[in-house]
């Protein structure tokens, strides 16, 4: 059976598909650091902000064995951009990667990701490709909606490095809320991760925001350093851990 | 509190704001009769089809007293465009208007209607646009997806007419099926409609449908007429009939 | 013949049929004053800046009595929404509408406008609907593109008024500038105008602009008043003034 | 100066920048024979069509030395996707690739092409993504547009081969044609071409079409083989040959 509506005899015709659902990401990402009084606004109030915050942009294939062809007959419905951010944060002292705003541009992709406690809204999103015969001096991520800009990454790739800072944060933390089904409900996601080549080098942020996209908490207090990297993402594990 | 996340402590960022919604439609819409044997593919088992088939395609406009501003500061958010098929079908002896696809161009209304039990997904929709400066001799509308058409609708406008045919159908039925949430129920919902003018004409229907659109269950038998008519929506009641 | 390829033996194919075109114009406009010296930026060399600025959201039907069938089989192809920002300018004297700025959502109004002069490229573009049955107490417009805000729109509507002041600007003036077919002329653009309602208000305008889209020259120094009004509009001349 | 307008005191506002122009290009292409009695309606009269067909479906990475900055700035301005017919013609006896028909989902390459004789219009275009984590079996692309497919090709990859048999159609022929500029000639566009891998395999190709987009000549009689390759291409020399 898949995961949603539309149902027909055949289970053809679902928005989403039934997985197992795996994810090949390109990604342009920027480490910073920001003000926890401010961050705490975006959380829930059982967890406690860090001041580490990871933005990032990604260019995204999803497959799954039970919908093999789509990414064939039909790519566009499996292929999508992300915008995220996420903030280290505590939860009965252990540490999370918390996930506060995430924007992607596919509708198959926004309903796959709510019903896991994903918070996102469509955007539209742009990022500088990855390509073999393409070797532009920096790389860029944006994400726009509704009239206003919601972020802006900018990475110059300077160096191979071995590890992404981002695994220290943690296991993902969602905050899984449909209040006209009386959901909320706080979800740990555990991925599993493949990297490929990871560079570093020098990244900018800039966040925006407007009526109905309130970034400013995450208005960066020191920006670190940026990230290109490609990874291949599983999910381990999905569970809930309590109330939201 | 809104309908869903992204979650801050103000509620401003929500995908959905809190409701309760009222919608005001201008629709092009072409009733027909289809083949009870085929309808019953895209209908959950409880189900008897009719050959009743209403198709439409319409123009919207959505507003909460909850998120009043949006309608000017960001009135992309709020409006959006819906092709949906409604087949008259029998529950327990009763006459309802089943809902087993429907296609809107908007995240707010994707969602919005997933949570309610509306089988949404994202499509490009047009519709000639009702305006009182321009009167053409037809009006279309047309919805596709995924590289393939759904369907595409004509109508001539000739005479004022009373009533819809579709309010026959009944109250409307909707699958609400999220299976990563275990969830998997039949819904009443009651529209309370305010018509303004509704015209009647000649109709005429064209069904397509691809690879993960299965619409050939409701190509027509018999076309009957198509009508204009514009329409304020609200929500008189949403409740739960049994297991889906 | 059409005005554009693709060209087959039918010439039913154009991105661009042939004309002549009129178009229906619902509007959220806004007067303002702004810098003259500012303005010159975007201005060519042979006119002279005045203060007035007009800008407008609007939204829009095309049709022609060569192509209309397209308003019912594809009435997508032909309704679009525009964004657009005139200065009243002085060239030899006279005063005109010059035209440095415009946004479209529409590959045929994008081409069709280009090869009349108008300086138009693809925006997202959105607008609070006119209609009898939705009045929302502010009517709002804005524009964006490339990751950032381009204009945003407020009027709330008062009072009935006769006239619109941009009427009083001139006939429109547009630069048609395409390097790679040695085009760069001053065209003049007569249009013909039939009102139904214009309605006065409070306005306000917001200008943002980005890496490809310089819109600081716009920023207003007074804003005067709103206006909502919906046009129909004829093109009744259109000659080459002289060079660009 | 750019290419066009929007026209300011920087240049740095204009749909095109300043070339010249380098693509990069990833490739699913099928090689098929179609009827040349009925490939005649979509050419100029001074062209004898073959039975040789090329179509493809690319994702491309446009830039040029005078616009670098967009590339991290504003990605999203210069990547799109395109799809192509190209027919193997005879212009006095000598052979050429012709381009009746091209769909891009871009503004600033829509115009940019147009300007050269790029027959382009705007359509939704999708493609399997070239990802070294990502090996489907098979590779598929499409075009649709206002409610209709145009096209779709699947390409099984087989087998890396040293050369595109569409490179023996011979350099690129375009009808350069707007009408109001009074612009109607046939040029060459002879383009620098450097491939990294080609995989040959078998290809498959659904031609669509509907009222705007008369496609049904395209229609092949036999689909020979199709091929996934990436390539960069200049801009050798692009000259007018004679009268459209």
């Amino acid at each position: 059976m898949p995961w949603t509506s539309p149902l027909t005899s055949t289970g053809r015709s679902a928005l989403v598909p039934d997985g197992p659902w795996s994810y090949i990401f390109d990604v342009v990402a920027v480490q910073a650091k920001g003000d926890p009084g401010r961050l705490r606004e975006a959380l829930p109030e059982a967890l406690e902000p860090t001041e580490d915050i990871w933005f990032y942009i990604a260019d995204i294939i999803s497959f799954s064995p039970n919908a093999e062809e789509l990414n064939y007959e039909a790519p566009g419905l499996l292929q999508y951009k992300e915008a995220a951010i996420f903030v280290r944060s505590l939860l009965n002292g252990k540490s999370y990667a918390y996930c506060p705003f995430m924007y992607v541009d596919s509708d198959v992709s926004l309903v796959r990701g709510l019903v896991a406690g994903f918070p996102k809204k469509i955007a539209h999103i742009e990022m500088t490709r990855f390509h073999d015969l393409f070797k532009p001096k920096k790389y860029g991520g944006l994400a726009y909606r509704a009239g206003y800009g919601l972020m802006k990454l900018l990475v110059e790739p300077a160096r191979e490095v071995d590890k992404l800072p981002f695994d220290d944060f943690g296991t993902w933390l969602l905050r899984r809320y449909i209040k006209p089904l009386g959901i909320d409900e706080l979800v740990e996601f555990a991925p599993d991760l493949e990297y490929s080549k990871i560079v570093e080098g020098r990244g900018s942020v800039e966040v925006g925001g407007g009526i109905n996209d309130e970034l400013h908490m995450f208005e960066p207090v020191e920006v670190l350093r940026g990230y290109l990297y490609s990874v291949r993402i599983g999910v381990r594990e999905l569970r809930v851990l309590g109330k939201g």
